[in-house]
């Protein structure tokens, strides 16, 4: 289950320390031209060692295209790719051979698989989402010449929340700053945060919100391929999600039919459109033309520099005190991540719609 | 996209207003007792007209079975049912025929097909649900000797919250009330909070929360089949969901690494166990051995018996008042239909893991 | 595994003497006008008892259709459908209950699932075609506005061949006669082969050919899902199939390159063609716009009016008379069930395509 | 569409004249023991060069393999591997950049997708097959312990046909000749075809056996995925194929029930067994414990070096002679290919089956 999607199809492996991370992107339209220093940047973004408030790992992830483009173009041929890893300090995990870390894979992929590769988390490594953002960004390649834009950014960081509407923010900003939100005075108090909790050894959770821009009406396959149901399958599959939630969420189901119903009306392009948008763009699991937003909560990093208690593979409870460089908190870093994945969903949908 | 699962699946069909709803259960594994008792008690739960907080329509809703079943056994041929549709009234939605309802998917199902069952909402009514129901009816059977239970209740209800941990409650309470709320209080103030809103002609959402204890570690297939995002398509794909979280979710992501941890311990019966579960029996994407827990928000009914601003499908800007019967709030029925989708996707990554 | 297709979705359900063969159409195009008659007609070209060469037993095999149409017209929702069993002698297979049958699937159901609806085979009966059939009068009826035509004949019946190429056959003249021959003479010989066969409680096998018309270039999806690929699955997934090929089949691997071989020309219509058409139409896996041409073979029917030695489920050897009324040939009710499966198939790719 | 399998799972990727060719392997069960030169000795047996009867390009064809594998066992995580390319004369193509060559895949590839890869047919080309070799043997691998053995044969080449049945040949004798068939006396005649077509300019088609012994009862998942259809799909996949037959096969159909039937009987082992085996251990899909054996035909190579007529890609007639260094007749390193292709369905059935 390696494979994400139905059209428009990433197929991605790799281990935090093998030899490389890469993938296999499947059915992107032919002609589309590829930008490499776009798909760099995206990758950039991602990157461990970017700022002061990420790990210090430093890793260039430079990805190398094995296939499916010829002269500058896609083919319509499947684009194998590869990230070498470089710069990991193995040794750095020798110690977890042997233990489980709370709240980390390592029990699980050892119950499941009788085996695991303990060296930095092994395939459950968020590093795999290096094979996300290189398909994500032939996705939006793809998506660009359609209109589409993909805008995410975090929207809390531990109890620091950002609490305004995506549409009283401006968007433009946030990239101005290392915590990734577009307020620069919660951006502030972001980056102050995870810098105390840094010194502390302890790590931060949070939320990325989405904005998805210029999505056509008619995208989402009822009844279990409902576009929200993609789109928070695409979310939840990014390593630490808890949540996902579209349009009004969670925090609007408390309200009345009469408050949160979308009144229809005629825009000025005489275009049907909708007077509120609770509906977050999606209506019976189909788009509706408006903007379609989301949220996806991320749980605090599991390793902390802490002592916590725990258990060995042999079974019995013993202390681990995590060593080595992590992230204090993945926000930033996973903000291209929910771009990405929006990006290869809302194409796949419509290729799915004969788009 | 109207089949869910992978190796248990169903394929439903059937419009609100048509001459049945059914569906296909396919991969089912053989020599499972069909308990039919057990299946239509299912169907009861969700049936309209169980009680003055749901809609006053009355359903029988009798599923007939037609194949897949020898000698009172599954055979592992698949399993065609129908449930036959009866007592509608199609007249009440002769004036819906033109007109967009709001937050409906009237407009979106028009917009992509070109065509649309008008009646009810056609394919789009909640109706299809009862589908899921007897398929997760089977999925709870063959559960069932596994050691698998699954309980779902309503923990909130328009601005009605029970936010006590499902621990500290007795679930056997659930059906002892018309909200399904084991909370015998707040069930109470949910139940006074419908009938008030009912008496307006507005509605209410609320949150279904779900507990699959007893699952085995072990289940869901990383990186894009995570046991989670199967959870989380499954519930996303039930009319008006706006999100789902499971674990600690969103209201969890604001504590630190150092809280939310959940410390490895050797339980008295010598397996591992945590101590704390904020996980929500999930680490990695594959289950743990500890209760699974979830909870899905569901938007208020979009169907309001007030006047509301809308569009024709001709484009005019008009104004509606909807007529007839419907539920108020979908909460208490759509607490079985949780439990369906959970069940469904525990059994097909069961059957997933060679199990 | 009960679902053929990709985006054009047959899931099909149903055991040859349980209440109801039938299935669910996912994916089928919207906005199509449902002929029933035409789709009771395909249904009378697979009935059994339509002549003397088939069984006698009589069924009608009247369709239901269940949803997935409004006003005549497909709505793009799934379209349930059941066809009612009846007519049936479930005691003529009493005594098959405790025994094996040679060449049926007998003892593979039984080993399989450990349990087994012995009457009429129960799902291993090629009455579940029925679906297949009514599925397919969809599909044609969709490909029928796109210009596509599929024509499938009996070509072999035991030693009886018809070895003429497509092209010098009147295909206009297949349903002149029972055996669903193009050529008159060849015709005759099958139909009193099948005759005299029948007299002496043997069966028999044969070829059906299958010709598609109008099919546009541009359909097959490399590498695994090359065209030719999904026409072989659906073919060889009808019961009884033993074999497929295309273009030059078998018989013309042992040519030589300039010989098979097919040169572009210009023709008339200023389109590339092939002057000769060995390639069967498709190239790469993708169509090229020529005609597109297999074939299937199928094996003797497995019930034979002769004594034959078996083993019983107990593991004893002993010897089976069958008894009952069984088609001596399957091959003139099988002509329509490959033209179901390659319309099916066509239509999918077409949609696959974006057409 | 370039993923092949159901749980065992190919995805592939790469051209004929690109940077590689590779794929990930998905579902690869964890703690196979991985033996390198078992998987270089696969890839060998398919490699250009190997013999005076194959092209005489050079290509060492070493895999590199980036993950999923830890201290030398798979670990149930993706298999991501690369093979690169070289010693390639893309000069030698640069003539066909303009021109469509018969019975290839270059008008249907630039009529699909507006662009192509003109390289050496790009993805079309058989180089392809790399992929498959390699994921075929790790399937071997993982069938080995279960006792499974797969072995195919040349069977044909031209007109040269071994007409004897498998059970009387001595299959140890395959690799003893370049052809691999294992008639010593044919393949003398084979290669001596292969060799006098050769010198003319011209290429040879055929046809390759296969047969796989130890295939436990009860692999096949009816109705849509039975057991040959699998095979099918996973033989015709391959590039050339135009037929696929098993069991009795298109020779055998013209036989009578009661001479083509297979009658049951206690094994000495005290296990059912068949006394004949017409059905090719197939039954209803589902395998009955019987050797499996199959047969493929591959159309003569495309590219001969003689004058052909054809059509450029601006539409005008003309005249091509192709150059350079080609297969005069794919059969002997098509056996390799056609084995790993029953490795990966035998294998991801088996896992289907829960075994």
């Amino acid at each position: 289950m390696n494979t994400f999607g139905n059209i428009f199809r990433l197929t991605s492996f790799g281990e935090s320390h093998g030899e490389a991370i890469g993938g296999v992107i499947d059915g992107c339209p032919a002609g589309i031209a590829v930008n490499i220093d776009f798909i760099q940047k995206e990758l950039d973004r991602r990157k461990p060692g970017q700022s002061d408030i990420t790990t210090s790992r430093q890793e260039d992830d430079s990805v190398e295209l094995l296939s499916g483009i010829f002269e500058g173009k896609t083919t319509g041929a499947p684009i194998g790719f590869i990230v070498r890893n470089s710069n990991f300090h193995s040794v750095d995990y020798d110690n977890l051979k042997e233990i489980y870390r709370p709240s980390h894979a390592d029990y699980t992929y050892q119950y499941k698989y009788g085996i695991r590769d303990h060296r930095g988390g092994g395939r459950s490594s968020a590093r795999e989402t290096v094979s996300r953002v290189v398909a994500g960004a032939f996705a939006k390649l793809a998506l660009l010449e359609t209109g589409v834009e993909i805008k995410a950014y975090t929207s809390q960081v531990g109890p620091i929340v950002l609490d305004k509407p995506y549409t009283e923010l401006d968007l433009n900003l946030i990239e101005s700053n290392p915590v990734r939100c577009p307020d620069p005075v919660i951006a502030d108090k972001m980056t102050a945060y995870i810098r105390e909790i840094k010194i502390s050894g302890d790590t931060a959770g949070g939320v990325v919100s989405c904005i998805c821009k210029g999505v056509p009406a008619g995208l989402g396959e009822p009844v279990f391929g409902k576009l929200h149901v993609a789109l928070g399958s695409a979310m939840l599959s990014i390593n630490a999600a808890k949540g996902f939630e579209y349009g009004m969420g969670f925090a609007g189901v408390g309200g009345k039919g009469s408050e949160m119903n979308d009144a229809f009306y005629v825009r000025p392009d005489s275009k049907l459109g909708t007077r509120t948008n609770h509906s977050g763009g999606i209506q019976g699991g189909i788009s509706n033309g408006e903007d379609i937003y989301l949220r996806v909560a991320f749980k605090p990093v599991a390793t902390i520099l802490m002592e916590q208690q725990t258990v060995d593979i042999k079974g019995n409870e013993t202390l681990l005190t995590a060593q080595g460089r992590h992230d204090p908190c993945v926000l930033p870093r996973a903000v291209p991540v929910v771009e990405a994945m929006a990006a290869m969903t809302i194409l796949d949908y419509r290729l799915l719609a004969g788009l």
